[in-house]
Parts: C-alpha cells; structure tokens; sequence
C-alpha cells in the first residue's frame, strides 16, 4: 500500500492526494508545494549508508544485516498534543526528538542502529517551514547516530501532526543486554543526570502560566538547559554501546518513565527488586539551581519525571571501576544509585534510611 | 522510549498515562481496563516464530533473518476519516486491513512477510469491543500470512484511530522483485480484478447519501462481495513469492493508487513506458453487473480507483505459459493488460484503439 518517499517523485497515501488540498490557498502551505515538492523537500538530503540496498523508492526497503547479527526494532508514535506542543517545540527539535526516543530503545539495547522509516501526517494548513525544519531535525539526529532514512508514508491530517517513527538496529546476539539479566547484589547505574527533562517541562509550563518559577535573574541558563533537556534529548548510543561491548551491563533500560518505573521493568524481568537511595540521585547543577527556589528536593521529578533518556543498568559490584573507565571514554558520567535485592519490590530510601512513597504513575506530560 | 508491548504489563508510552484517563467512568472503556488489562487484550492471542528471539516485552524486538536474506521493511499509517471511517469499518477488518495492506509492500518485492510493530492511538471513549475486534482482526490477518507481531506501541488520542503497522519481511537477493526491472515489449499482467474496491467504496457512499445506487433486489451480492474488497483486501502473497521464486517477474508493484498510477511507478523506474489495453482489464462479475445499471463502464474505477491490493508485473513474453500455471497454481487468476513501451508515457487505449483520456488523480478515498 505504502509508497515509500520516492527518489523524485511522490503520493500522499494512496487514500489522501494532493488534489484534496487544492483549495487551500496559503503560499507557504502544503496546497502550493504539491506532491512533487513534498517529497524533494522530504528526501533532499537523505544520506545513505552500504547496509542499505535499496532505500526510498519501492514498495518496501531493502537493508542487508552484518553478518552474525541479529535485528532490533522499536516503533513509537507522537501526537500533537499528546506527545509535544506545537508551540512550545521548534519544528527542528521536533524532528530530533521523533528520531532520538527511538533510537535510545535500540540504545538500550546495546544496538547499533541502522535504519529508520518515518510516517508522518500533516495538517493542510502546516507552514513548510514546520516541515523543512522536522525534517532538518530528524536527518541530523540519523546522521549523528549513523541512521539511514529507508521508507515511510505521509498523509494529511485532519487534526493535528502526527508522527510514526520505527527504528531498526543489528548487534551481535551475545552482546545485546535485555532487561532480564539483573542478579541479585547488582549495582544499579544511571548515566548523566536526572529529573531535568521533567523540570524543564515545569518551567514551561510555569511560563504558559505567566507564573515564571524561577527568580528574576537566576535561572535563564539554567531554563533553557532543562528544557533542551525536555525538547531535545540525546539518546546515549555510544556507552550503551561500549558499556555492550565491554559485558558490563548486566541488563539495561532507557529511562523515559522515570528511574522507578523504568528500573520497575529491569527488576520485573529479572524477577529481583531493588533499593535507589536519593541521596546519590544524580542531579544537574541547573536542576540544583531551580531545585533551591523549592522547599524541598522534587526527588519526584528525578524518580519518576520521565523523558530524560539517560540509561539505568546493573552490573556486577566487581566491575565498578571498569564501568567508571568505560563510561568515561565515552564522555558520560555513570553514577551508581543502588542495588539490586533478592526480594520482590522497588523502594525508594531517603538519606535518614525512611522509604520514600513515591507516586508511582510518575509525571504526566502534555496534559 | 516506547514499551513495546509488554508480556504481563504495559504502560501507555510514556508522556501519557493511565491515571489521565481514569475520569471516564464508561465501564466498556479504557478507564474501566485499565493499562494491565489493555496490554493483555492486545496480546493475549500473540502468537510467535522461531525467528523472534525476544518479542514483546523488551525496549527492542531482537529477530533473526535467515541465512542469505535481506530484510525488507514498509510502513504505513491509517487515520480515521481520512483512511477509513469507523461507522463503515467493522473494527475486526479494520484491523485486518490495517496489517493487509502493508504485507501487500512486502508481497510485491517478493519477499516473505514475517513481523510486525503495531502503534496505535486510541480516543478515550474508544469502547473496548473496538479494540477486541481490531486485534482480533489484525492478529488473524498476521496468522494467515506467517506474520509475528513482535511490538508496538498506544497512546491515547485527542481526535480520532490512528493506527500505524511496520512490517518486515525477508527474501534471498537475487529473488527481490524491483520497480525497476521491466524492459520494453515486456507484458503487464495483473492478478484478480481491478475496481471492485473503488466500486464498493462509491456503493458505501451511495448508501450513506440514501441513494442506493444499486436497483432494488438485484446487486444485494455484488455490494457484500466489492464493499468486502474495499473493506478486508487479501494480499497476494502466496503468488507473488511464487513468481519471485519462478523468477517470471522482471518488476512487480501492489496496485493501491490503480492501476495506471501504479504501473507509472513502475515505467518510471524502469524507464520506459506502457499502453494499457481497457477491454483486457479484469473485471468481477459482481463489478459487471453493478457496472451494467451505468451509461458506460466505469473504467476510471479500474485503472485509478485503488485499494485492489492486487499485484502489477511484468515478464517476458515467452513466459506468458508459465505464468498461467504458476498463478493457477496458487489459486489466482492473471491478465494480461498490456505491453511495455520504449517511449515513456503510459497511455490506456479504448477498444477502438483510441487513447482513453484518464484522470490521472484517481479515486480520493474517504473524501
């Protein structure tokens, strides 16, 4: 059914044609672009890579695997309004993150990844440059972590934008890390910081409040460092994939959900449960900044704040050195937060030794 | 960042959670389900092959191709009221049709269509039997072909269904059937009949504006049987995989856009051109007799009506034989409709030898 974006020319899903959007008149629209357009303006500077056989440009794309491995995918949809605002998200950044939270799940993995396919439905009245600046975004996040764009499919949207991104990587099967490979006394790891991406979407949200949260004069850096964090994450492909390579890493996760949910599902597979002590929750110094305006450390950002794309593992208390060395090669700070327990059941300890009740369901964005 | 389906849990992908939608108080809804009973409904009849080393449950898929093969990988995306309209769409088809058409990518290089990643965003109020058919329907449509779903990912919906499916398949090189393969005095053959699904949608919308468009007790038959080919298309795979082994398709397309569109696709990257011949094109006698209440017959229908998810090739001449019995064999009937050109341009020709004047534009579906 799909046509993926073609070489020089292109459809709209075959239900949807250009014709449809005629009548609209803006210059700077999709209607004056045509499909012709859309699809150069798509594709004009997708690169490729040898693994690629055949990309954009037939039914489907042909990708050869690297002998020996075995292929990853993951698959994630964002709405507008659900997933990101418009008007808070650069079209660029936009287009960034569509590509960066997919290939953090190959990351977490310890996968290489490889290819993409990009679905995307567009609302008749998109300014162009929206879409110059996603798919700007989006090729730079591919070329940055070696991603190829192969396929995909764009159709009209009688709402808002919506976007489907799959993301395919290969790994040798020996070195893929699942969640399921905890043992009991592990250490549990986190890389670079936490809570960020969750305060920064508090700031923003302050802000679309006219309740700025943070003092005059104190915390401009420190409110567009969170919210890059929230806007444009970076997946952690090369540590997630040294830390593979290297055997170190037990089992491992994206932390998207916050560490207590996401570190939930390590300890769920690996039929184990967990201790994450507060007190060594790694924190940015822009998150320490805001954090002082409060009257208490939002431990609960940090647990359970989501979206902050760094990685949680466990590994053998034994490779603690080795884990410091390989994480530093790579330029990413590794932080151990707690260990992994023979009982049933994730808890959160405060400094004094006290469990911390933390809110589960974490942090709810975009609502 | 997505949860691919997980085996005992699932959590909504990560921005937007269960809790936002425990205010609906429908006891045949989401709120009422809850997130753990969402992702057993939607995987409870998962079924797996031994190629998927770890399915659901994972930040990742991790497949394996077989020795020798490429992969083949499509994608395509299906919104409410622009693809499909719920009130005409049985859930339980449109699931099926959801996984068929993308199958229909694979089948068209010859390849051997094998998982799939399934996201789907999901209005609140969405009764849960809606979402019980779609799997039912998608999951049977996977069985039928071989097919593992092997992740995926919900979110909840502002506006409508939105459904998006990868699929990947696998094939030897040297049997991937291209766009780019015809060579001039080549036949084109098409599988099945062309218009019926066009015909069915023009019934359903005849219909819908109280004017049967069919006369009293006489096409009761013909608007199950061509709403069905709109509705729940069957991909041709078994004969597309049997040519592609036979090596008798020098190129081969699905026909989504119609025909005419489609095999331009097919001109265009193979350069050259083609004269489609109308009193060749296959036609339902369920198509005939609707067609029979009309001042002539609807040939726009077949050659750009789309959503006939039957197959477009070409091949030598000399094996007109062997197609027939190669298409036989697998319980399809092929066509010849036309020859391939030296010059470009793809020019369908009336009976009386004339050039029919086509829209190019097609069918816009669900408009």
């Amino acid at each position: 059914m799909s046509h993926p974006f073609m070489k020089f020319r292109f459809n709209f899903t075959n239900h949807y044609r250009i014709d449809l959007i005629v009548t609209i008149t803006s210059k700077s629209t999709l209607a004056h672009l045509g499909e012709f357009g859309l699809i150069s303006r798509l594709t004009a500077e997708v690169t490729t890579h040898k693994s690629v056989i055949t990309g954009i440009g037939d039914d489907a794309a042909i990708t050869s695997l690297s002998d020996g491995m075995q292929l990853l995918t993951s698959t994630d949809m964002l709405l507008e309004n659900v997933h990101f605002r418009r008007r808070w998200h650069d079209p660029c950044l936009l287009g960034r993150k569509s590509l960066a939270v997919s290939i953090s799940d190959i990351a977490a993995m310890g996968g290489i990844p490889r290819w993409a396919l990009l679905s995307i439905a567009i609302p008749a009245d998109l300014p162009l440059e929206f879409i110059d600046g996603f798919m700007q975004g989006f090729l730079a996040m591919a070329s940055e972590n070696g991603v190829t764009l192969v396929g995909g499919d764009t159709c009209l949207s009688r709402s808002g934008v919506a976007v489907s991104v799959t993301i395919m990587g290969e790994q040798y099967p020996e070195l893929i890390v699942r969640r399921s490979g905890s043992m009991p006394d592990d250490d549990i790891w986190v890389t670079g910081t936490l809570g960020d991406a969750a305060l920064g979407l508090k700031l923003l949200e302050e802000v679309a409040n006219s309740r700025p949260f943070e003092k005059e004069g104190q915390g401009g850096d420190g409110f567009s460092y969170l919210t890059s964090r929230l806007l444009d994450p970076t997946p952690s492909v090369s540590v997630a994939i040294a830390l593979a390579e290297a055997r170190l890493a037990h089992s491992m996760i994206d932390i998207s959900d916050g560490v207590l949910a996401d570190y939930g599902h390590i300890a769920e597979q690996s039929r184990v449960g967990g201790r994450i002590f507060l007190e060594y929750l790694p924190f940015s110094s822009s998150f320490r900044r805001c954090a002082a305006d409060l009257p208490a450390i939002p431990y609960q950002l940090a647990l359970s704040g989501g979206e902050d794309y760094e990685l949680c593992f466990t590994s053998a208390p034994e490779d603690r050195k080795k884990i410091v060395a390989c994480t530093k090669k790579c330029g990413v700070e590794a932080t151990r937060i707690g260990i992994v327990t023979n009982l049933p059941g994730v808890i959160a300890v405060n400094p004094d030794g006290s469990h911390y009740s933390a809110q589960t369901e974490g942090f709810n964005h975009f609502t």
